[in-house]
């Protein structure tokens, strides 16, 4: 605390990303990054950025990206709103769309940046619970809210609604914002994006830190009706004029029009994944059904703390989370072949 | 407008910042970037970050920036925060250390994005007169204040205060930040950075877009007592884990440690501007002293306005506001000799 903060200073309880070790030689499975490097055309993009050009500022509008993404996604440029990470995005979403009247609701277990928006931006709102089989069940969810918000697929438990039940909600709630964070869609879900066109409420975020493998370039973006994105320009243009940097705009271009690679390592991550799923159940883990990369498992009797700390002295680290109803879970992410054999070696080392 | 705004992005006015003119062979001195591209060596250390780390989060708290700024200024990391871009920087200062009770103060002609901030987080303001001659004097700031803020040098006029001035003031005002924003300190003021140890009410808010010649990268940073830092450490980290991209963090390293290139373009720019300010004076200009990388110019009998659309017409872009008491001026940015010559030489056409 100091005097000279304001007021709002005091009361954040700012988020907590998963740990970027400074020691290498770990295997990082903690915080849902791609194991296959960007495409090769990414990195001759990002490469011939680094020129004289540096010296000027990058494009405000990040037209181009815009352009890729309107293109990729069958849609105009003017539906496309982009951001210095989905993070930034989802800022820009809370204060410019979702602080309203009435509360705010979002499950009780999703991304944990939500309630951190909500106090940055004082927005009230309520949670919504996961049923027992930590499905978000969007019937319950009532009409009366200042907007609705949610992971599909959910975070950290992996798992994802049908498509039909995303547009039945919409049918029902149609007077407030409802905002699709689909940072994990490509892995195994169906993206709402379609529904954009039908839907003036809609708004359907994403970002290139996963099935891009792009986590160190800082890009996420926004596709929904024009007048969401003006709503979203309008406050991204009292923040920060260029939120993108000439490496961010330029390699995020370059990695949406690879259609090859990106489908070519998607598809890797899902076999993995579905072998470790099975690996792992036969290690005695209740393994929730994942579309994503990285799967939310318990084992029957080891304590989950205990494992993750027993698996970082092995130089392996996956998330645990110290939260209600999950603190029994870990989440691990989906790495290489070999990077997930030397998980299931390590769990079996510590379980025998 | 929308049904689905929240309220406050009804009331919002943006920012627009100074065009990006998607057409090259243009002579672009409408938003100070720097003629000279960045160091070789920022082009070296930019070039290997293309690599597959980028599938890799960045550092979230860039330490290895912020020791590299703390050497250069002789603080420690803890003094040190770092942001995309300085107008992030600005935003997280506004939100977290300049919304009070009483009223901000910042100079009625300065950098047109503090009243876009007071909008967006709902803080009062009250505008400072600069002198006749265009000077901020700071002995009429009052210290019944939330907070004072002001470019030094100013922007776009110009103008320094020498450090003494800002030493009477923090002298004076010990109960509420004082904000120092020094985009342009290089290219001739005083950093107030070496009183941070004996003021802790003082930021200081520097740039690399400018001086270290990386606008396309966009880093900003801020140095201050610790207590400052921790306010706007809790603000980002409830807004965006990580601003600063793999190429921000690593390209602003390397520009830092190149002393050498970095007093070598600055100089090259001072000697240009000091020509130029000759050769307008030569040309019925009256010329604002300047110690930035630009000056503000108003000619004896031409509209400034109509200067601006006839250099336009000769492919040379300036930048004029349609401000009260400064619509009679052009804020020129200083570009290589060849560049200041063409625009001479143009302006010579224009008023023959």
């Amino acid at each position: 605390m100091s005097r000279f903060w304001s007021a709002k200073v005091n009361e954040l309880t700012p988020y907590v990303p998963g740990e970027q070790p400074k020691v290498s030689n770990l295997i990082k499975l903690n915080t849902n990054e791609n194991p296959y490097g960007p495409s090769p055309k990414v990195l001759e993009a990002l490469k011939a950025e680094a020129a004289d050009t540096l010296r000027l500022y990058p494009d405000p509008n990040a037209e181009q990206l815009k352009q890729a993404l309107a293109d990729y996604y069958n849609v105009s440029p003017r539906h496309v709103f982009v951001g210095n990470g989905s993070d930034e995005v989802l800022a820009h979403t809370f204060q410019g769309l979702l602080k309203q009247d009435k509360p705010l609701i979002f499950p009780d277990i999703s991304y944990s940046f939500y309630p951190v928006y909500c106090g940055l931006y004082d927005i009230k709102y309520t949670n919504q619970l996961l049923t027992e089989s930590f499905e978000i069940d969007l019937s319950q969810y009532p009409t009366e809210n200042g907007g609705i918000i949610f992971p599909n697929p959910n975070a950290p438990t992996g798992r994802v609604l049908p498509l039909s039940e995303i547009e039945s909600l919409l049918k029902r709630n149609t007077e407030t914002v409802v905002v699709i964070d689909e940072a994990y869609i490509d892995f195994g879900g169906e993206s709402a994006i379609s529904l954009v066109e039908n839907y003036p409420n809609l708004l359907v975020v994403q970002t290139l830190s996963k099935s891009r493998s792009l986590a160190g370039l800082r890009v996420g973006f926004a596709i929904g009706h024009p007048a969401l994105i003006d709503g979203l320009e309008r406050v991204k243009n009292s923040f920060n004029s260029y939120p993108l940097d000439r490496f961010a705009i330029s390699g995020a271009v370059a990695a949406i029009k690879d259609q090859p690679y990106f489908e070519q390592t998607c598809n890797a991550i899902i076999e993995s994944r579905n072998a470790l799923v099975e690996q792992l159940k036969g290690l005695n883990f209740d393994v929730l059904p994942s579309a994503t990369n990285f799967v939310f498992a318990r084992h029957a009797t080891h304590d989950a703390g205990e494992l993750a700390v027993k698996l970082r002295e092995k130089s392996i680290i996956v998330r645990h989370f110290k939260q209600e109803r999950i603190q029994h879970y870990l989440r691990i992410t989906i790495g290489t072949n070999e990077e997930c054999q030397a998980l299931v070696d390590a769990i079996k080392d510590i379980l025998a």
